[in-house]
This record gives structure tokens, sequence and C-alpha cells, in this order.
């Protein structure tokens, strides 16, 4: 049997919390305020025995006692409670988000209400998220159940890349960082234990997800890799699709299986699969990042030649280090493009790839150098790592960039390394909606990365 | 003929600053301020035939009219004038430092003014630092001639670790990468084209230097790598010697020709040299920055035993992957220890390696983890990946950590990647001494060259 579309989680018309309260520091609490205060626009019914209402709204004993059903509920109880709450609820509700933890990943006694959450949704046709999960943050609806307060994770603006993952600290962690970054979202998804709905479901929704221009996935261990590759190839094919495979050997490996009681399995047969499937497979964190902020916010690319823009030639010269050694190519500037950006600019200027405008650079200069090459057909990326200690560096510089790389569909990424005045002006290249990199190596990651996703890319 | 030793560049009695100017944005007038304002024990001497004074000091018109000469001069002249200016305070000065650009990474004629240069080195034993240089910075004396403003540019705090470095751009975004991070140095040495003092006087220098504790290089090119290896070999014997070669191959090679007039040559070449000498290779900005906050601030290691102590298992699993394939130890807690851990824990915690305190952590938590299991012989050192969504976490945290950690006397690093919330974390944990890396990668990097140097390491 099939099983129903996931669709509704992401814009339900009504969502109950159940165990909703509102003392501080309680999950439900949280839940409560960001669903209240994030824009949501679906009902929000509060279920609590104990509560006639809760922040100002009706508070009903048990979800069955809600007359016309909701689209979802979200449990945030104790796992002992849950599951005669999920039974209450079982006729009235499509689907459940159970961000609960001391599931599968407790031990025996865990595993064992896994088992029963898995004949509920096999019985009754629900969908279920979680357990052990932050469930869903949607940009495009505002359904928020990511049950950390907005003071201490940030929530990325609305935008077009979604984030699948199985381990809800990274993918809050990715989420703060990315906005920070400037990076917006559509739909992220934290599944924990995923006693149903797998990335499977997830990447079988966002493949025909409109909102949805690009997908990161993060695993730690996929149970039917048929259906995974099915679904996985279905979505690459239309978009972008990246992951990240943890727990890959040893120590991480057995970690994997205490945090989510994962069987991480044989790595190579993940990256059989993600080859076969189309995925783009990333070797951790940071180029999980890079890959998220080239597909989140850089235009696509067209091949794999970058030109090295900087003021800085030592940097200039580590970036194209960088690129080489990924696989990229920093081809020569030729002869008449050599002498239109060379036009008057200083002789000593190093009008080469990279290009070294040194000491002396201007903002416009800057700019002529990025308009010139990138309009010219010998680079598909560019890469400006400017360094903020010349004087005729202005804070200008970012929207003069912006506005004169507008009309070129290329990536533009800017590397940003320093300490606390360039990463002042690293926040003006990230409101003119750069992708911004604290490292060369993390700028080269997010190059790499849209390079392979290439027409004419290679291997 | 031995070369007189560069040791009187670093804390000299005076300093002549020719071409003195006060005209805001001229090199000359930033020289003049930070020498006043970093707190500079030696005699300062504008020269200027311009003026009488600059500054409030009596002004020179030249360096032979300065009666008992100066230990060196400062000379930030268009390259055409540097010449003359350089014969006429010969007989006055021990060593020059050159911070023009215009000479040999400009073409011949500038080649040519460096033959001259290198004349009168050899005819009049004064040593010469640059041309196309920033020249040094020293924490230890205050003697800056690094030519950013402080605004742009941050001076990190006086420390154990010294930086040389060809390129100037490179060791300022350092310097100011490390001074946000709370990493302090001793001396910073950029020689750019280095017609006379190249790294193997720095690394002479230095292998000497008491305040000196760990030295990073940064290289394009190296002329003569006998004396190289000799004083490298010398330096690394006595403490850790890491350095990054960049212009390695392709493109990155040809840049490095004309950013400094270096030519790059064949890496293979380099990487026997640095393992003939005990210096450790590392391979980009990122791991050069990892490794200067490790030495900088860190412990040394014993050996390359991993544990690391996370409230978020997926970040966790990230790391550990990571440790695993950069060849450093995560073993499994043994069993008497695991049962130390886990006293007073939740049962849901997952103690293991990687520790995951989950979303219930408190401060006290980590620090009896991080004591517990760092105490125990089967540790070397910890990485601490502290996620700030959890509640009970405090501002306490990095004062109690550190704390505990004191005693024992291994390295902690911090791995605290986020948004804005956790970066104002981050600097708790950095005013508390600690090395604090934004990327789980960045972590790893530096504990990985920390076990590099361990007595018992391999490879």
């Amino acid at each position: 049997m099939l099983k129903k579309s996931i669709e509704f989680f992401f814009e339900p018309r009504s969502v109950a919390v159940v165990g909703a309260s509102e003392a501080p520091g309680k999950l439900s609490a949280v839940i409560m305020d960001s669903l209240l205060s994030s824009g949501f626009t679906g009902k929000v019914i509060p279920v609590n025995p104990k509560y006639s209402s809760v922040k100002g709204l009706k508070c009903f004993p048990s979800v069955s006692e809600i007359e016309n059903g909701v689209d979802i509920a979200v449990y945030a109880l104790p796992a002992s409670l849950t599951l005669r709450a999920l039974r209450d609820a079982e006729s009235k509700i499509k689907g459940a988000i159970i961000v609960s933890g001391g599931f599968g990943e407790a031990g025996d006694a865990g595993k064992g209400l896994e088992r029963e959450i898995k004949d509920i949704v096999r019985e009754t046709g629900i969908r279920v998220i979680g357990p052990n999960c932050m469930g869903i943050f949607d940009a495009v609806s505002g359904l928020d159940t990511f049950f950390i307060p907005r003071t201490r994770i940030a929530r990325p603006r609305r935008g077009s890349l979604s984030i699948i993952s199985q381990s809800g600290s990274f993918a809050i962690t990715a989420m703060d960082e990315l906005a920070s970054a400037g990076v917006g979202v559509a739909r992220v998804v934290s599944y924990g234990n995923k006693t149903d709905v797998s990335e499977t479901d997830c990447l079988r929704f966002l493949s025909e997800d409109p909102h949805t221009k690009a997908v990161a996935v993060y695993i730690e261990a996929i149970e039917d890799g048929r259906s995974f590759i099915e679904a996985a190839t279905a979505c690459a094919s239309k978009k972008p699709v990246f992951a990240i495979k943890v727990g890959r050997r040893g120590a991480g490996s057995a970690a994997a299986l205490s945090h989510t009681g994962a069987i991480a399995g044989n790595y190579e047969a993940y990256r059989a699969a993600f080859r076969k499937s189309g995925v783009m497979e990333l070797d951790g964190y940071d180029e999980f990042i890079a890959a998220c902020k080239a597909f989140g916010s850089a235009a696509e690319a067209k091949g794999p030649r970058v030109v090295i823009i900087t003021d800085g030639g030592g940097m200039g010269v580590s970036i194209a280090d960088a690129c080489v050694e990924a696989g990229l190519e920093v081809p020569p500037l030729p002869e008449d493009l050599k002498e239109m950006v060379r036009e008057g600019l200083p002789s000593y200027f190093s009008i080469n790839n990279p290009i070294d405008l040194t000491g002396s650079v201007t903002d416009e200069m800057y700019a002529d150098a990025l308009d010139k090459t990138l309009s010219d057909d010998s680079f598909d990326i560019a890469i400006v790592a400017a360094l903020w200690g010349p004087p005729g560096l202005t804070d200008e510089l970012p929207a003069l960039l912006s506005e004169r790389a507008q009309g070129i569909k290329k990536p533009v990424l800017v590397c940003s390394p320093g300490g606390a005045f360039t990463r002042s002006k690293a926040e003006l290249f990230i409101k003119c909606g750069f992708p911004v990199f604290q490292t060369p190596e993390a700028a080269v990651k997010a190059a790499s990365i849209l390079a392979r996703r290439a027409p004419r890319r290679k291997g």
C-alpha cells in the first residue's frame, strides 16, 4: 500500500499542541510561542486536561474532543504518555509530529513503544514524524515545531532551499548558521527515529514542491535503500540534491547507532546509492553549510572555470591552490580580456588569474574587474576575496559589486577571512545577497559543488 | 660569510621612519601612529626633508644626519626613491625594512632595483627586510611597521606564537583573525620579496628566541633549500614549526610567480624538505589558522586519542567521522569510566564516545564529563561541541569548564558552530582562554596537528 503523501504536514489548516502549557522552559510552551508568533496562519489548538485555556486559546482535554478534528497534532509529552495520547487522537488527525525523546534511542522499552507507533501507522493510515526529532520548520507556511526559542536559534528567512535531517541538532545548527548568513530556506524537516516518515517520503514531497529549488540531506542510516534511490533519483533529476552521510567509519559509525538507534551500515553502499541517484555527497558539516549557501543564494554554475579577484596576493594564491586541488579550473585570462581588465589600472597590479588588485585597490576597480571577467565566456564562477586593509575600499563595495553582477547569471562567491572589522563588512555583502564564506576553503567547496551540478560537469 | 643575526630588528632602541608624514592615508603616517601608540619603548625618528617636525617629533632631512645613527630604518617611499635613500643611510643603520612595492614583483626595472639592494647588503653588511612587505609586528617590544590601521586590522595580544610570511596580506589576515580569537603572538614577520632576510634567517632567530614557543610559516618559494632545511631542522627540534606552501600546483603556482616574483618550484621537493626537517605541513588557510590557535592557546597533546563531548548527537557523530578520517583515535570509554561519567545522569544520555549529553544538559554535567574523561589516562585531547539550544546551558559554562580543566594539562578544543547567539557564547569561551573553532572540521584539524607533534605520534 502506497502511503499518503506528507504534503499536508507543511501547510496544515490546524495544529493541535498536545501537552500545551505556559510553563516557561517546557518544550510545548516554546512550540506554542513559535506557532503564535511565526506568522503561521493555521489554527493553533492547545490540548491538555489540566487547563481550560493556554496563551488565551481554548484548551481541549484531549484531541478526540476537538469537534472537526485537526490536520496535525504535535506531541511534546514524556515517551510513556505519548502512545495513549496518540491512540486517543488517531481518528481525528492526518498526521502526528512526536518531538519527545526516550524511544528507540534509549533502549529496549523505547524500541517497544516505536513498534506500537508503527502499528498505529499501519492500522490507521495516519503519518508520523519522529519521535526524538524537532519536526518541521516551514518558512512558507510559518509552521514551526522546533522547540528551541528563537532567541537561541534564529530561523532563516524564506528562501528556496529545503533541508531534511535525521539529527535535530544538526538541522538547527545549520538553520542558525544560515540565518546569520542571510540564506533562506523553504522547508526544514527533522525526523529523528523515523518510525514512519523518512528521507524517502520527504524527497518524494520535495521533488514536487514548487517552493523548493534545492535539497540538503543529513543521513545517519537508510533502511530501505531501493525506495531511497528511487525517490532520490526522481528528486535529483529535477533539482540539486546534496547529502552528508555521518557515521561513516569506526567511532562515528558506533556513535550514530547510539544517537538515533540507526545502524549506519556499510559506507561504500551509501556512496554507491548516492552516485546511482545523482545525489552529490558532502564530506562534513563545513561542506554541508557551504553547499547550503551555494545552492541557497548563488546562481547556477555553467562550468568549473573560476576567476579569483582579490587585493591580497597571498590569499589569491591560496584560493587558486584550493581550487586546483578541488578539481576546479583556474584558467589564465585570455590576452584581450587581460588588456581590457588592465585598462586604467596601475602597472604593478597583477592581472592574471588570480587578479591581484593590491593595496591600492578601490571599490570601482573591484567592480570593473568582476564585471569584465564574469561577462566573458572564459569564466563560470567568480570568487571575490576582498581583504579590508586597503583604505580605498569603502562600505559601498558590496552594493556596487551586486549592481554590476546583477545581469550576469553566474555565481559570485565572497571569501571574507579576518577579524571584527572584516566581519562587519561581510554583513554588508550578506545584506546584498552574496553567499559569504569565512575561509578560502569554504568558498572553494561551494564553487566545487556548484560546478559538480553544472551541465558540462566532469566525473 | 655568515650574515649578522636579525635579532636587532625585534627590539630596536631606535627606529627611523623614512618619508614620515602626517598626511592621513599615507603608509608612513600609519606606521608613525602605530609606533607611537603601540607601547613601543624605543625612540621613533621621523625622516623627511619636507618637514621639521612630524607628530611633534623632530624630523630629520635624511638618515645620514641623525647624529648617533639608528638601529633600523623603515622605508615607505616609492620604489624609485628608495635606493638613494637607502644608500644615504647605509653607514648609519644596522637594518632596513622596505615596505614599498614596485620591485621584483612589478617587472624588469624592479628586478634591477632588487639587485642593487642585494649589492648594498653585500657591501655594507646591513640587513634588509622586504621590499614589498609589511615588515615586523612584535608584541614583545611593541614594534609595528604593518601599515594597516588598527581600526581595520586588529593586532593580537602578546603570546608565544610567531608567524613568518612571505605574503603580507596573508600575515595580516591571520593576525586579525587570531586577535579576534584571543590568540596571542610574539613576533610576526612579513618579508615579501626577501632580497636579503628570508624564512631561513627568521627560523634561526626564532629557534633561539625565548619568547617564541611555536612557529607558523607561510611559504611561496624557497631559494636555498639546504639552508632552509638546516634552520628548520634546528628550530623544529626545539619547538613546533608548521608551514603552508602555496603555489603548489597549476594556477596557484603561476600566481605565486606574479605575486612576489617567486618561482614556486616542484611541490614534491618542498614536501620532502618539510618531512626531512620535521616541519608539519598544512594544507590551506583554514588549517593554518587552526594550527595557530592550537599551538597558540592549547596545551600540548600527548597522543591522538580524542574524547568528544557534546549536547548534539548529530554534531558529535560528524566530529567523530572527521577525527577518524584525520587519523585521530576516538576510543570507547573504558567500562569503569563509563560508569563514573554516567553517575547521576538521566538514563537516556548516551555515554559513549562521543558523549551526548542531549538537550537536558546543564553546565555542571558538561564540566563533570570533561573533568572525568580528561583526567583519565584513556584520552589525550577533548573536543567540546557545546550547542546552545538547551535551556540548561548558561553563561557560566565556559568559566566552569576552564576551572575544571585547569589542573589537567591536555588540550581542550571548543567547537562552536551556529549563528549570532552561539557566537556571543563563543566569545565567553575565548575570554576563558579556550581555542574556539567555528566548524567541526577546523577543531579536528587543530586536534590532528597537535597529535602530530605528540611524543608518540605516528607516521
